[in-house]
């Protein structure tokens, strides 16, 4: 039962699929690489439309090579930012978010303390490495934390699309939104389960 | 040109007001005295009406003794949690704060490093304990950083009040969501203006 005018499914995209190596790796050995093989999947698949916010699509052009894009990426992957000043979010977002960052503030000032009270004993630039390590992961895993961030899942929303990225922050933060979201080392499995279906 | 339907002004408070000792001296010496006090000029002011979240009420608790707190009060400062489940935030909200977030969470990591260099070079329980303070003003001075706050502002913007409060934080984010609010040194001049039109 399909018509025409069905709307066609959604798919926002994080620059991760394509520059984090344990993900990229389905799809190519460079960055380049694995764009270009998205594209050729992606423009066998009639049924989705690709977005990714456009801070996103900036960082991704950070990764690659401009001059072996093909300007066809720019049909297939659609740059979109957020209506950042129509959308509203709930307000209970607010409240789990100021929470959880409260925590992780805390847990940072106990790690900065713990690092002081090992400074005299060990040599100092391996306890500041080993608190810097510790510190980001206590005040950034899991959580969002970027600009870049807030636009994937805001977009996601918006767009009521398929969210496909690495990023527990964003991740944890989509299922809050009641965002639909997509094992990253599914999404190539994924996208080929519709050429099947279309042949 | 006064009708008895005409709406009347709401002021959503702070403990602060009660409790802060730069504050609060216009009302009283302790917090009891000072609640008593404002009482006695909140029951001459028909015209407006006054508001405490829920959860900055219960804070306010710990700091007086509840057998001196006149039941007229629960009558005059009116307990109310906003609607959490119902509201919203505008979503630009969610970026201004996470970005300021961010750029704290890296000074507080700037602080930490600074102290664990310090730390061969001074008495250890010295550098901790300017780190803490050093760490506490740069992730927590001038944002919302409890659900207290959270409420506070929320509340303030679902019955379109005036917010009273001490904390930068929660006037630095009204000021965002476009709610009025009053200096609170002056917070007392303003209700005695009200008796004096009423005179």
């Amino acid at each position: 039962m399909k018509s025409a005018s069905q709307r066609k499914d959604r798919v926002v995209l994080d620059t991760s699929l394509f520059v984090n190596p344990e993900v990229r790796g389905d799809f190519g050995n460079t960055p380049t690489e694995a764009i270009n093989e998205f594209l050729d999947i992606a423009r066998q698949i009639p049924a989705l439309e690709f977005y990714m916010p456009s801070s996103i699509f900036r960082e991704l052009l950070n990764f690659v090579n401009e001059k072996e894009i093909p300007g066809a990426l720019l049909a297939v992957l659609r740059q979109k930012s957020p209506g950042k000043h129509e959308m509203t979010c709930p307000a209970f977002f607010l409240y789990e978010l100021i929470e959880d960052i409260r925590d992780r503030v805390n847990k940072g000032l106990r790690i900065a303390e713990k690092a002081v009270r090992t400074a005299g004993k060990s040599e100092e630039q391996e306890v500041i490495q080993g608190m810097r390590k510790n510190y980001r992961e206590a005040l950034r895993d899991g959580i969002i934390d970027s600009k870049e961030d807030v636009d994937l899942i805001l977009l996601a929303k918006e767009l009521d699309a398929l969210l496909v990225t690495v990023d527990l922050g964003a991740i944890k933060w989509a299922e809050k939104l009641g965002i639909r979201w997509l094992l990253p080392s599914k999404f190539k499995e994924y996208l080929l389960s519709f050429i099947e279906k279309e042949e």
